[in-house]
């Protein structure tokens, strides 16, 4: 068993130095492993010079890894894709390719099958591509699937830092011991400056753990694979939940920030006014990502090799198409037959639709909007491939988030799940109200501070590129950014339950207080800005309740250790939780659950709602199971864990008189104003991870 | 006297590795030097680790090199400019910036405290600019200038191949003991498809000898520095005429291609239509290239950290301003004294005008059109600097050329300049005779060819990027590039003498018989498409002369070997000849000498003119001195060597009643028509150089 398990954990040495061929000694620790490659193995660049390869870089290993000699497979068309070409799960062709080598690996009978295979593919196969497949498959495989993959950040650091830093790690790691290394400053501001006022909130789109968590969601809720991989439970709704709370997030950023919220994305035939210029470089395809000017048009696409021909009118007919359909209450699918659009699961159905997954009903009728948004973005530089330009940054959910238009175009797309959700009925007092709680008092309070303040500071972390840096010497290397942060805080909420005991679902939303100028909100509007901070079951005795809870505690953040997490291989393998530890990558950053506020205190409105357990509760059993983010990502393989809409109680219109956040509530809601209160001021770097 | 030569030496290891600390081992040959660097030399970063550098990099060595300890000088706002940002000459404060550090070289008493000064420096200045100024300072010291600087090409192979050949570059180099590398190769349609029509020429613009020729040209004769540097006989003509020509030759290839000939860019508040991304990776910078894409316009430039403030108004007066002297017939100094624009030195001082260098009589007056098209079509995407965005293409010599619009720009430029020629008086009969000196016959012989056709086909060659791969093994590696080149020739020039014996200056060009719609051309037209192909001197005996001239002798051109030449430490040191390689780097490329023709045979007309040597010649020593391409590069500290207006006798607008070239003839002129024939073939690289 415990040789399986050593068998198994070889797979990992396949994420170490992507472009290092396979014959290169793999590092984990500090163990040096090689892997025993059969010549009949090596590409076509190294058979004529095996002898002297197998040579020099078998010595230095300390380990030497059997390499099964299986029938080799037949990679086909999967290597029509060059090695120096980026990838993008967006591109339906890459999509196919990288299915079929999925299911090249999925169907390997044995562990030491599959790792044949895999080493015989790493050379071949784009890089991108391979770990992709690599790292879907150990996610399916039941006798790989509590394996630590490796977080994205680790083997292609160059998606998510300032490019600049690569040649100064060459430099650390060539010149410096490792012991005298000094981090590599990545410049808080370095995409922009503040002349270009759509990088005010630079911090908050290019933060690292942000487009961790979103690469981590799309990984996660894949909008094409296996259907049993795909047909995940609300996965539609959740695509427009999670993107709905992406948006008034940055809303409030922008807000804090003195920006106007974000417009919506609809005048697709005229210039886009905000450039972006991502400072990204692409070590695999050996190309800068390309930069999106200002006042660029989308122009129709015809690019042949992506297999992309799109026009914009395509584009507008899946929009209106949606449109009439949740207008009219019901979809059609492919047959011509009603899907009616109901009040609970209309959205799931409309987030597939939109997005587009193959759970769409009728996707040759209502397209692949979404999805195809981001392709038009990503190529408007080079709309026809004459340029030969990669896609630009909306083309990988990797690095969308980067981009202010990301934020337009999700904005447009919410708007649609919005208009859906205007023709809901609205919650009656009697569906809002939890009979017999009152929920008499709301505080929070932060160590040596002012109560009812959130406190907001930068702070610097270091990231570890050294497993990304292709041909250097070994040893550690760190990038040292600097991310939004805020001091940890406790919720006080005090519950009076006239009945008897019982259990309630405790519902967080934060939302500004004042509009872009300075007036109070209506309801309508306002309820858009609710970020969601933290939902969680509580028990109520009869009397006078005191809820506290820890910032930390959050259902929506996964900790900041775990957002940059290591390859480490010798973490004790605690397999309950190792199981799981895949999909809890996925998670909001705790370091980016308060927005950044100003200086003078930006004034908030806490929203703290009691509901009843009894009807929100989803019976399963979820022991075991990672769950401390479920409000964006949901619980592997479980249900969502709570049967009301998400977004709850702030997903419809209100009912009729109520036009301000004070007349929506009833008893067992409560409301306490807080100010967030940033200090520009940067916290040295916490301990490397 | 070896010892003086020697140590003079070392400063040419100071080009190894621009990026490599001054303390890792330098080499040349195979021969690894190390500087002993003082301990106060080294940068504040290695000053902790001093010991252990010491240690581990001096152990390598096969020979230390003494670095006297000096004063050190104060590098003061040098160091304003980051040692990880672009470095263009275009820009003023990177000029003066240059000429500080070119003033402290230049102060420096003896080679060993020039050296010391270097050692210092070095590792503290930008290393663009520190590469720039150490080689104008070792090509303007008198105890240095016989070095032979290496070509850019070895420091920074960056700015003249495709990135993408670095990663590989990096894998070879790693992988691969030396002896079995493999060339990289670069595709030979990397930057564009045939989509875009405007890179059916890429192979022009982008070839590697073209650029380096460029840069070359500017680094010879700079639009500023100490005036005894800049004032350079004739320059601004010659200015005027290799841009001239540059704007032939590609209307040439153009025309070959079946494109338009280029048109000038003078709507200046229009989009430009023709994109380009140039896919080349600044490794200094750490930083892409940028892309200009297509259809942007111009913007005023307010780039604070550049210090350039400019609108497109004041381009504007300058051009309006520039016209104005040109149709009055003179210009006014800064004194508002005028300067007549003379039939033979008006263009030069209009050359100095336009670019234009501190020869201008009055650069606040016209300004300083040429030099701020380049920066305003170098900070298109970027015009305020909002972005952070460094310069593109167009803002470095070294790769300008690459892009489309530098031909637009230069054919605006050059409108200019015709515009002056077209109110000069006329060459009459008289002027373009030679009284008794006939051409009888014309033609051109190719190898197993027929005769009047010239040949041409694809070659590929090997240019070596190691000198330049920072923080990598040693050893060679070379990019296999694709480039035009043709057959070599011969001309046969028949001419009757009927007088004594004299000299004659032979003048041949070349240029398309038909226009772009198949017609003849007029001569006005057509003159300013004629490309010089050779001039030299020819002894005339009395009666039938038969000259014979081969196309590598052409005084257009450098050799293949000398445009990718090497450092090459073990050279055998012939003083002389030494002494002028530096300027002989600026010469048109070989292999670019004739225009590539098609595949039906392109038709062309050879023209060949005898004038009278007594009326061209210029009295100089010129022996020894480097002059196979004085055509468009004179010759160094001497004279231009032809005292006839430069494009004579293509530079003004024919005689009355002259409309076609045939009635331009006099009978010491000669056409012949010869086809140029392009077969799409590969020539197998040449031995590696």
């Amino acid at each position: 068993m415990a040789q399986t398990a050593n068998k198994k954990q070889n797979l990992l040495l396949l994420y170490d130095r992507p472009l290092e061929p396979i014959f290169v000694s793999k590092e984990a620790g500090k163990k040096k492993s090689i892997f025993d490659v059969p010549s009949t193995y090596l590409t076509e660049r190294y058979k004529p010079i095996g002898i002297d390869i197998a040579n020099r870089f078998g010595e230095e290993a300390d380990e030497r890894i059997p390499v099964k000699e299986i029938r080799l497979p037949d990679l086909g068309p999967i290597l029509d894709l060059k090695r120096d070409e980026n990838f993008t799960l967006f591109l339906p062709k890459h999509r196919t390719l990288a299915g079929r080598l999925i299911d090249i690996f999925l169907g390997m009978r044995t562990v030491e099958d599959f790792i044949s295979c895999a080493v015989y593919a790493r050379d071949r196969v784009n890089p991108l591509l391979f770990n992709y497949a690599l790292s879907v498959a150990i996610l399916h495989r039941p006798d790989t699937r509590n394996l630590d993959v490796p977080s994205l950040i680790t083997t292609f650091p160059e998606k998510y830092v300032d490019s600049k830093v690569f040649t100064k790690a060459r430099e650390e790691m060539t010149i410096v011991s490792e012991g005298s290394r000094e981090p590599i400053i990545i410049p808080k501001d370095y995409t922009a400056s503040d002349l270009e006022h759509e990088h005010r909130v630079a911090y908050f789109r290019e933060d690292i753990g942000l487009n961790l968590h979103h690469w981590h969601w799309h990984l996660v809720y894949p909008f094409e694979a296996a259907r049993e991989v795909v047909n995940k439970n609300r996965r539609g709704e959740l695509f427009y939940y999670m993107h709905q709370q992406v948006v008034a997030r940055y809303n409030i950023e922008r807000l804090c920030n003195k920006l106007n919220r974000v417009e919506r994305l609809i005048k697709w035939r005229e210039p886009i006014p905000e450039g972006y210029f991502p400072k990204l470089d692409s070590i695999v395809a050996s190309r800068a990502w390309p930069a999106r000017v200002a006042n660029q048009r989308l122009s129709n696409l015809s690019r042949d090799q992506d297999q992309i021909h799109a026009d914009i009118d395509t584009l507008e007919r899946w929009r209106d198409r949606i449109y009439e359909a949740i207008h009219q209450g019901f979809a059609q699918d492919d047959r011509n037959n009603r899907i009616e659009l109901t009040e609970t699961e209309g959205i799931d159905i409309l987030g597939n639709i939109v997005e587009s997954s193959i759970l769409s009903p009728n996707r040759d009728y209502y397209g692949d909007l979404h999805n195809m948004g981001h392709i038009f973005l990503s190529f408007i530089h080079d709309p026809d491939h004459r340029n030969l330009e990669p896609a630009g940054v909306m083309g990988d959910s990797a690095t969308a988030m980067r981009d202010p238009v990301f934020y337009r175009w999700h904005a447009f797309v919410d708007d649609m799940f919005q208009e859906h959700k205007a023709t809901l009925p609205r919650y009656s007092v009697q569906q809002l109200t939890f009979d017999g709680v009152t929920v008499s008092d709301v505080s929070v309070s932060s160590q040596n501070s002012t109560p009812n303040v959130l406190n907001t500071f930068w702070q610097q972390s270091d990231v570890d590129l050294s497993r990304g840096m292709d041909f250097q010497p070994r040893g550690s290397v760190f990038a040292r950014f600097t991310h939004l942060q805020h001091q940890p805080f406790r919720y006080t909420v005090t519950v009076d339950n006239n009945g008897a005991q019982r259990q309630g679902t405790c519902r967080i939303f934060l939302a500004p207080k004042f509009d872009e100028r300075g007036n109070p909100w209506l309801f309508r509007d306002q309820k858009g800005l609710f970020i969601e901070l933290d939902r969680f079951v509580v028990n109520l005795r009869q009397g006078k309740n005191t809820i506290t809870r820890n910032s930390t505690e959050s259902s929506v953040t996964i900790p900041f250790e775990r957002t940059f997490r290591n390859l480490d291989w010798d973490r004790p393998a605690d397999q309950a939780s190792l199981e799981q530890f895949n999909f809890c990558g996925c998670g909001w950053p705790q370091h980016l659950l308060i927005p950044k506020g100003t200086t003078d205190g930006y004034a908030c409105e806490l929203f703290v709602m009691i509901s009843n357990y009894q009807d929100d509760r989803v019976a399963q059993d979820i022991s075991g199971v990672c769950n401390d983010a479920m409000s964006y990502c949901g619980i592997k393989d479980r249900l969502y864990p709570d049967r009301k809409s998400m977004g709850f109680p702030f997903d419809r219109m209100p009912r009729d008189g109520v036009d301000t956040l004070r007349k929506f509530l009833t008893p067992n809601m409560r409301v306490q104003d807080v100010q967030i209160r940033f200090q520009d001021r940067t916290l040295r770097p916490r301990a490397k991870n």
